[in-house]
């Protein structure tokens, strides 16, 4: 049976890799991406053939980690991220079933959400949401409601996605919908180029947060109604009963 | 200035840790943490201090770590998955306030959430929340209220803690809440022990994870109204318009 390899890469630091992602891209003799994730490995694994699309051409990548499989060579087709996180292994299962010989094996990486969380402090310590501001396969009034019940729910929650240059409202249209239900105090922040180059983390107030211009290489967390600040750090309570959380 | 490590060691096999994590328990002097987990990584890294202690006695664990740090050591303190979800890290920011000539130094792990899905295929390609069914310091009613706006919201749904001794009916409670939004239908998993001797996944109905007793070993996903069964495994579309999936 010929096996592709769903490789989730983490942010992209060699470091930030799990020790089995490292292992399979190195026995791999075939490793398909995006361009930019192929740039972030290429180096740490020399000899390998390396086939790239742009973005958006993402089932054109699929077919070609699919090819490449069925003439039984040992293929990874790697996502920055983990690949089950907004990532290729959905699709790829999907367009298997056009390539019933080839099996996919799945490998985990570290996602935005948590690997992001880690440069702002402990946002992620109770209950969370994590929702794409794309609305290029989601009809915007979708992720509206969500923002919305979200909200309510008092979940921290985590933007993927949160601006592109067609899209530089969303992230103010959201903090918008989150602001009818939490106080312009609550403590959010923001990660750009988590894990790479240039890494910056900021926590700031939910009223800042709507007024600040962030970019696509930016992730960004909304603390819910017991996240504080400690030492500069974002840090969300493990629950709500004041007396439990020193016990 | 003293260095606490706060690593995520992910699920459990070595492999699956970062390498960050892996460097870093092997520069570590002490390494800190709850019993089960420091008896997952032990034989990784011979010739450490292990320091240990029960479950429920978090606080007197990070104090503990910190202590060791003053000595002087350099400590890692472990999680199973991230540190930074349902993890210590929060509660060693709230500690280390009395401890301000230590650092911390985050590491991150795969979490549950992403882990586990990979032994399902693919259940978080779209929006999600993850909900702790553990009442031990958040109110069940809370736990409710973001069960069901969560259901209506269309997220995908990881819980975790979804069951314990005390706490037998707490998933059919949850199933019951959500199957007032989603069908009954609804494509749904579960999985016992991620990463780990024993690992098995299971892929079902909503209504039939209602009426299926899981035990505190497992976390589980309910798909959202688009998530489908290929090939036996629970996969859910990257949005919600059909003529975008396969561009």
């Amino acid at each position: 049976m010929n096996t592709i390899y769903v490789v989730g890469i983490g942010p992209g630091q060699y470091e930030k890799m799990t020790i089995e992602a490292a292992e399979v891209l190195r026995k791999s003799d075939v490793i398909v991406g995006y361009t930019v994730y192929v740039d972030l490995v290429k180096e740490h694994f020399p000899g390998k053939q390396f086939l790239t699309t742009p973005m958006r051409k993402e089932a054109e990548r699929c077919r070609m980690a699919f090819e490449e499989a069925m003439k039984g060579q040992t293929v990874a087709m790697i996502c920055s991220g983990d690949a089950g996180v907004y990532g290729m292994s959905g699709l790829m299962y999907e367009i298997g079933t056009e390539y019933p010989q080839v099996e996919l094996k799945l490998v985990g990486g570290l996602t935005a959400a948590t690997s992001g969380a880690l440069v702002l402090g402990a946002p992620l310590i109770h209950d969370f949401a994590v929702i794409s501001l794309s609305d290029l396969l989601t009809p915007w009034e979708k992720i509206e409601k969500r923002l919305s019940l979200a909200a309510e729910a008092d979940f921290v929650i985590c933007l993927y996605n949160p601006s592109s240059k067609k899209r530089k409202d969303y992230l103010q249209r959201a903090c918008d919908l989150v602001l009818v239900h939490r106080s312009p105090e609550t403590v959010c922040g923001y990660v750009r180029n988590i894990g790479r180059d240039g890494e910056e983390g900021h926590v700031l107030s939910l009223k800042e947060l709507r007024d600040t211009q962030v970019d696509m290489f930016t992730t960004v967390w909304i603390g819910n109604s017991q996240t504080k600040k400690i030492g500069g750090k974002m840090v969300t309570p493990r629950g709500y009963r004041a007396e439990g959380e020193r016990q």
